[in-house]
């Protein structure tokens, strides 16, 4: 692709830096701009950038937080025993919007995946099982996309903390085998939620 | 949707701005950009930002530039007689691809189209008009895409210079009709552009 701005390359270029956003996709994006009014693509770019230098993530849970600790974690009337195990912050928003579930999460940042060489270094595994150790946890929910990959990520903390004194259980499969947890439907994720089992079970299905 | 941080909610916000990004793709962009390294928002802020304020029209043919004339009308062997007419600088590029066109072109910034509210005085139509009343053009090319919007544009451009000096003609139709130009391989597209006939003849056909 030939440019006859290099300014136009250079933010086409970073655009398709994007995942599934290819050159011509970006210079379609980046036209657009171009077309609006100046304060758009200000207003792009600083809260991209404001966002980015300055976000935090939840020191008790790893969700994304504008402070220290998010207003789940801070949030006196959650019940902290009760933590479920989500893949990523789409998943916390995603069963939030239940309004389904009152406990605290834990957010991995991934699942373990060695194909794309994601061990469990990678995730935030170790801060969740020292919670465990410490009594701090009654319950572990977990609530990782039913793919290979999160059965290998529960399995892999299970056998952590099976000897401890914490219950553990998974959402209930009302989930189809294989979907991604933030497409589902509010009711059917709320229902698995409420009608989640335990993970010991749900091996032997 | 509900979010988690506002810093995170304005970057998705912004995001889902442009066109075809929904809330949910400008979600998954933006918790991309986390888990990457701080430069490259930084990068990808800063070049947005550098291109919209600082880019440049073609004073000659509106074709962005860096400079007050782009490159193809700064180019002293190009023809400037022949003038090849174009929707959009996408199609610039696209026909320079083919390297079979060595005149100018006329970037109009889009086509008549009455349903999105876009009349010729919201395109490039006057300068061009003018060119051809100064006697400074010998050939006008359409190669606007084979729509009824684009066949309009061309017609009403026609009848403004019809009475002028000037020889009409468009880009032969190789290329299937309602077809986009800017996604026409380049074989077809660069014979289109050389085998192009009298604009009055594709009146009649
Ligand atoms: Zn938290
Ligand atoms: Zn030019």
């Amino acid at each position: 692709m030939e440019f006859s701005s290099k300014l136009l390359e250079n933010a086409v270029n970073e655009m398709s830096q994007l995942p599934g956003i290819g050159k011509r996709t970006a210079l379609r994006l980046v036209l657009h701009l171009l077309k609006r009014p100046e304060e758009q693509t200000q207003k792009l770019s600083s809260s991209l950038l404001k966002m980015r230098e300055t976000i935090n993530f939840c020191t008790n849970c790893h969700n994304i937080s504008d402070s220290q600790l998010c207003e789940i974690c801070a949030n006196p009337r959650r019940d902290s025993q009760i933590v479920c195990v989500v893949e990523d912050i789409r998943d916390v928003m995603a069963i939030e919007n239940t309004s389904q579930y009152r406990g605290h999460y834990h957010v991995l940042g991934g699942k373990i995946s060695p194909m794309d060489g994601v061990g469990p270094s990678d995730l935030n595994i170790t801060s969740l099982v020292e919670k465990v150790k410490d009594g701090k946890i009654n319950e572990i929910i977990f609530a990782l996309s039913s793919t290979m990959e999160g059965d290998t990520t529960n399995f892999y903390i299970y056998r952590q903390i099976e000897n401890f004194n914490v219950v553990t259980t998974t959402i209930a499969r009302g989930i189809s085998v294989g979907d991604e947890l933030e497409y589902a439907d509010e009711v059917t994720l709320g229902r698995s939620i409420l009608h989640r089992i335990p993970f010991e079970t749900s091996l032997k299905s």
